[in-house]
C-alpha cells in the first residue's frame, strides 16, 4: 500500500490540500459526525470511500491512533529545486528557503516543515540520503503543513547551494561553534538557512559552501537546542527583521523598534 | 523499578548533574570505551554498577535504544515554586520563568525544558494534573536538561501565577488569538511566560490571570506552531532583547542594533 495518513485532523488537512488522495478507508459502519463531515468532503472531491473494519485500520496503521479514518496517498509529490525558485520569483518577496542537512527524526522534520510554512518560507530542501523523507508520520507531525509547502529532495546538497547562490541567494548555516551571533546578522536579504542534523550538525562539505555561519547564543550546560527549536528561533528572527523593516520602510521611520 | 534513564548521552548527563542515581545497569561484559568512561565516572561518585544482560535492558527499557547502559533514579526531585523564586533573587538577573499549562507530549515537554535551560530560565512550572511529568522519556528528550533546571509541579496554576505577581513578576501568555504581537512587547522585565497545551492552548482560567496576552505572527494556512517551537521563539526574543539591552546599556549607546 502507498503512504497512509490517519486520524481525523491529518486526513482533514490532506483533503483541504491538493494532496493526491487515492482513497479513504473508514473503520466504522456508524461514522461519528466529524467523520461524516470528512466523508462528505471526500465525496465532493470524488475520492472513493471504502468501508472496512477497525481491525483492518489497526493493522495497516500498525496500531496508530487512526480514529477510524485513513487516507491512502499517491507517493508524496516532491518538487524540483527550480520550482521553489520559480515560486520565489513569482511572489516577489525576499527569498526564504530552509535547507535541512540530514534530519532523521520524523517528529523533528514534521515540526520543521510546520515552522517553515508558518514563517512564510518559499520551500524546504532535504537530502535524498541519510535523512527521513515525507512519510505519513512526518506529514502527521507537520500538522498537514507538508501538503502546503514545496519540498525538494535533492541528491547533492552542496550542488543545490551552488544553484541558490547563482540566483543571488545568500546561504547562512546555523552551527554552535560559529563566533558570529544571529543578533548581528541582517536577514532581510534573499536567504537560505541551513539547519544540521540532530547531534551531528551540518556536514563539513555543506558547511564550507555556506556564505556565512552563525550561532544562537545559549546559556547554562546545554550544548545545543533541538533542531526544530533552533530553526524556529532563526525563522522567527527572519520574520521579525522583515516585518519591522517593511513597517519602518512604510512609516519612513528608522529604527522604530521598541525596548 | 524507579525511573530509568538509558542511552550513553542521557546517562552521561545524569551523572554530570546532581540527579540522584541509585545504580547503573550495564548490558555488556565488554563495555565500549565510551561506556567504560561512564563506569569510571560512576565509580568516582560511588554509584553501584550492576553487570546484567542486553536482554534485561531491552526488557526494562521496553525496547528503547539503551546502548547497553541504564541508570535507575530515585523519583524525580521537583522543587517548590518558592525555590525558583529564591534562585531568581539569588542570581539577581531579570526573572524568566516558563509556565507550561498542560503539555501532554513527552517529546514536547523535554524539548521545552531543554530550551528553557538554554535560554537561561530560572525555572519551569508544570501542573500536577492532565499533564506529563518528568518521566525518563521526558528526561531523555530534554537531552539531560531536566537535571539542571528547577521544575515545580503545582496543584493550581492560577494560584502560582498570583504568587509570582505578588513578587512583582509579570505574567504574559502566548495565544494565537491575541491582537498584540510579540514584536511590540518589552520583555526586559521580570517575566513569566505561559505556553498552552498542544492544540488546546492556555486554559481560560489561566488566561484570565495573565497580565498580558500576545501572539507570534504566522503566515499561510498554519493554525499554530508546535508548542516547543513557539516557546523557543518567545524565549529567543527574551534573550535577544535582554542581550541587546545589556550591551547598549554597557556601551551607553541607544538602539545599537544592526539591520
Amino acid at each position: 500500500m502507498n503512504h497512509l495518513i490517519y486520524g481525523i485532523h491529518p486526513v482533514e488537512e490532506a483533503l483541504k490540500s491538493n494532496l493526491p488522495i487515492q482513497k479513504l478507508f473508514v473503520g466504522s459502519e456508524k461514522p461519528s459526525r466529524s467523520l461524516q463531515d470528512l466523508l462528505n468532503q471526500a465525496r465532493k472531491k470524488e475520492i472513493p470511500v471504502i468501508f472496512t473494519t477497525r481491525d483492518f485500520l489497526d493493522q495497516v496503521t500498525r496500531g496508530g491512533i487512526h480514529q477510524n479514518i485513513a487516507a491512502a496517498l499517491e507517493t508524496y509529490h516532491y518538487v524540483e529545486l527550480e520550482e521553489i525558485l520559480s515560486r520565489w520569483r513569482r511572489e516577489g518577496s525576499k527569498a526564504l528557503i530552509l535547507i535541512l542537512d540530514g534530519i532523521q527524526d520524523p517528529q523533528n522534520l514534521g515540526s520543521l516543515i510546520r515552522t517553515a510554512l508558518g514563517c512564510g518560507a518559499h520551500g524546504v530542501v532535504i537530502p535524498k540520503d541519510r535523512a527521513v523523507g515525507i512519510t505519513p508520520a512526518v506529514f502527521k507531525a507537520s500538522a498537514g503543513a507538508a501538503a502546503h509547502i514545496s519540498i525538494a529532495r535533492v541528491v547533492n546538497v552542496p550542488r543545490s547551494i551552488d544553484r541558490l547562490k547563482e540566483e543571488g541567494i545568500w546561504v547562512y548555516g546555523a552551527t554552535g561553534e560559529a563566533d558570529e551571533l544571529i543578533y548581528h546578522l541582517d536577514l532581510n536579504i534573499d536567504l537560505a538557512i541551513v539547519i544540521g542534523a540532530e547531534g551531528r550538525g551540518i556536514r563539513p562539505l555543506v558547511k564550507r559552501k555556506c556564505n556565512r555561519l552563525f550561532s544562537i547564543p545559549m546559556k547554562g550546560p546545554v550544548s545545543s537546542f533541538n533542531a526544530s527549536v533552533a530553526a524556529g528561533m532563526v525563522l522567527y528572527e527572519v520574520m521579525r527583521q522583515r516585518t519591522l523593516w517593511n513597517k519602518n520602510h512604510k512609516d519612513s521611520i528608522g529604527g522604530g523598534e521598541k525596548g
